[in-house]
């Protein structure tokens, strides 16, 4: 049951609605006007709450919720307890996520941090700056020279936008985002303390220790990507680091410069892609991997939380370990080693020669 | 010696003083009213300083050290040299913990950026937060509407606070940390650039690409809870995120949406928690370690540096490598592998058949 | 072609000029008195661009170039084609880079956010803090008491100088930098959000919990360094934290407390270098390495990325793995067991007994 501090509550929706909403089926004896107004887990919803159950291991909480409505798929339906009214979808994560959409509105983006709208007094908007209509910048913001915004965009607290960069329509730009050399497109949602633009990590060795190579690309940032608090990207030498449309990217990652990355990829946290890599669309990167310079990775592949990519990976593959290789092998290795080690063959086998 | 710019000394403590306050026992022909005013090395450490000795490597900088007095052990006692005042006690680090804490109490906690107390004129401050007396709010930190800060505590310059959280007594809101849909309990230090609250990172496939699973959780963070540099905690999905009560986190962690985090436990820079792990009391986790989705890690238990944990580790345990096991069949996979490649032996036998 | 909203053109540079400064032979039949006034790569470069070929696999792209001169090395020379202006060095990295400096010396260092130079009026400049002429401080930065700041140094916006800290001479604070308990030499570049001063993480177990152990060192950052963005360096306990001239750290790395670091070291993206280690001179360690506390790596060491280090490392060698053992026993040691696997031999001789 969310707080109703932080994510208040609206008129709610009929189940009649959500299941219109989400293709449910208004189950076995449940009132499809029966109204909810949040979204719970079983153990904590309330009877004005919609929760969901795809996993045998909750039974037990299945029996004893006191949720408003559960969604379920087919196959569990017999777990149900009496009385309990129920939606019912095969694709039940996607379903309660579409619903809770619904419902919780507000929480889908993040929303100003004083609670008004507009250009605050105690704010820093550069006179050549051009904002559309209905842009929020809160206080201690810093809005540069030439710099663009487009209409429904909010800016929050401490958030530095470098002279001429462009923001689109619709974004989030969080509280101490730092923004520079830089062009977003619309839906952008940038969390706190993201910091975009600054130098790549150029250096040539040279006979006065080491030599700066000069950073004149930019960051192109597509619509509908999403950057977690803390990550960082940089901007590029002489080519753009190009984030594609519809990616998601978590919290501390680190992107290089001159990287450019596909459409609808899914960055986990503290992952770091070094500088020139090329990444395709649909490609999934898993917590703390890290990718070398200059790879490219393949249209839908994989690699696994932890990897240490040095070497291209062809479309679709899933790869993983130090240094990583396709995930099937890995796992082999570490079986065979594993194996080794447990009946102690090899120690002695050096030792019986 | 601490430079007394940044760590100002008071009148100092006698070693009486320090003696009652640490357990330790006053040394042979030492001075009990000697004053110590601060703490150093054996190496820089001046005759105003208390220092300590605990590990024989360093005898020649204990046989030519300036400090004006020593803690030692008693196995050690015999190599102080004629005439330099002691404390002697079996626990030679938490004495000069202690004596570190009573000596320099402005260190322990940070003190206020700008130099002075009390709400600036150029900080923001909704009129419907409630502010307890005593709290200091520095230059363009911004306090959101509804918010609750209690006495004592410091909002550093460029916080954000965003509307409805709730923050305890005697807490340290660093520089530039941004906080939303979050409630602190008492003495929380939260370092500089620490970002909580926001968006955990969850979606779901769907036929319109990468649908949002909204997030409706909160972060609680219970008393006495300090938290590095630059760290992230999202808030949670359904649940709340967690941190229980007088866990220390280093600089740089990422704690995801759910987490459970218990009391007491030692989480080293760096670390990625990911979505609804649950970590019970006392665990200790090396730098860089990351923890996969949805893990329990069970009462003091210990996960290494570096390691990629994927699965349970029940109470007590020590696990590494990745993936992680228990430490000692790593280490004995590790000899194996080594010994192994030493001798060649591996890819001959292979030849030979 | 860098954009010229944010890379604007100067008058630009005669070939002859460029081959003055970068030491490069003007290409036959090319002339001297041609003037460019922007670098980009082949495959964008415009008339007015200088660019640079090194690598035969980008020969198609050299052909159909319109670049207005390329840099190249004397052993493909070959491959220009016919009327395209060439300069010839056999160090074609080095002389681009060196060109590029000369011709977009803006981008060598961040500029204001703002657009504008002198103290904002939106700032909190301390009236005991001592600034010399033509300092920078952007609106919300807040510089403390005591603090000193060399000339024609910038302060970004967002970012903090607390009490007693001095910065040297041209340096660049970027935007949402925290900075205390430290001393900074000339030139140095801090990135947004980097963090410096604040504690260290240090605690030892007693009977009352986790006990703190006070920092009460400083962070020395000596001339010419670059920190990247969301670094944060903590404070030392009882030395201080030191990153030697000229070195060179990328973006998310985390320095512990008591780290000495050398001369012109570089140290890539989120690597973390644990309390009191001792790093030489010239030391490179890639991203993502982890060092364990009281580690020393000699001079001129290298150690790989994603390395766990837990041993000293003598001068000049190459270590990697995890845990870091010499690179060139780590790559055999992942060869034999990658034979291993692929003969499917282990588990094999296991079962034949």
């Amino acid at each position: 049951m969310p707080d109703t501090a932080f994510f208040p509550r609206g008129a709610g929706l009929s189940l009649n609605d959500v299941s219109r909403l989400t293709g449910c089926e208004i189950g076995e004896g449940t009132d499809p006007d029966l109204v909810v107004t949040g979204i719970g887990p079983l153990d904590h919803a309330a009877a004005s709450d919609l929760s969901f159950f795809d996993n045998p291991r909750y039974a037990d909480q299945l029996a004893s919720t006191r949720a408003g409505c559960v969604i379920v798929a087919p196959k569990h339906r017999h777990l149900l307890p009496a009385g309990l009214a129920s939606l019912v979808t095969p694709q039940v994560q996607r379903a309660f996520a579409a619903a809770g959409r619904a419902l919780h509105p507000a929480a889908l983006t993040p929303q100003p941090t004083y609670g008004s709208t507009g250009i605050s007094p105690q704010a820093a908007v550069h006179p050549t700056a051009r904002l559309e209509e209905d842009v929020t910048v809160e206080a201690f913001a810093s809005i540069g020279p030439g710099v663009a915004i487009g209409r429904g965009t909010i800016v929050a607290s401490g958030a530095v936008i470098a002279a001429n960069c462009s923001v689109g329509r619709n974004c989030r730009i969080g509280a101490q985002v730092s923004l520079s050399n830089a062009l977003l497109g619309d839906r952008v949602i940038l969390h706190p303390g993201v910091k975009i633009g600054q130098d790549g990590f150029g250096y040539v060795p040279g006979p006065a220790g080491i030599e700066k190579v000069v950073q004149v690309g930019r960051v192109i940032i597509q619509d509908d990507v999403e950057i977690g608090a803390n990550s960082t990207i940089d901007r590029g030498a002489v080519r753009d680091t190009v984030i594609g449309e519809g990616t998601k990217i978590d919290n501390q990652v680190q992107i290089g410069h001159n990287v450019t990355i596909g459409r609808f990829c899914i960055i986990v946290a503290q992952v770091g892609i070094s500088g020139s890599c090329k990444i395709g669309d649909g490609v999934m990167i898993g917590g703390q991997a890290g990718i070398s310079g200059h790879v490219t990775i393949g249209d839908r592949a994989q690699i696994a939380a932890t990897a240490g990519l040095e070497s291209d990976v062809p479309p679709g593959e899933r790869w993983g370990g130090i240094p990583a290789r396709p995930v099937r092998q890995w796992m082999r290795e570490i079986k065979v080693l594993s194996n080794l080690t447990k009946r102690g063959r090899a120690p002695k086998v050096g030792e019986d020669e």
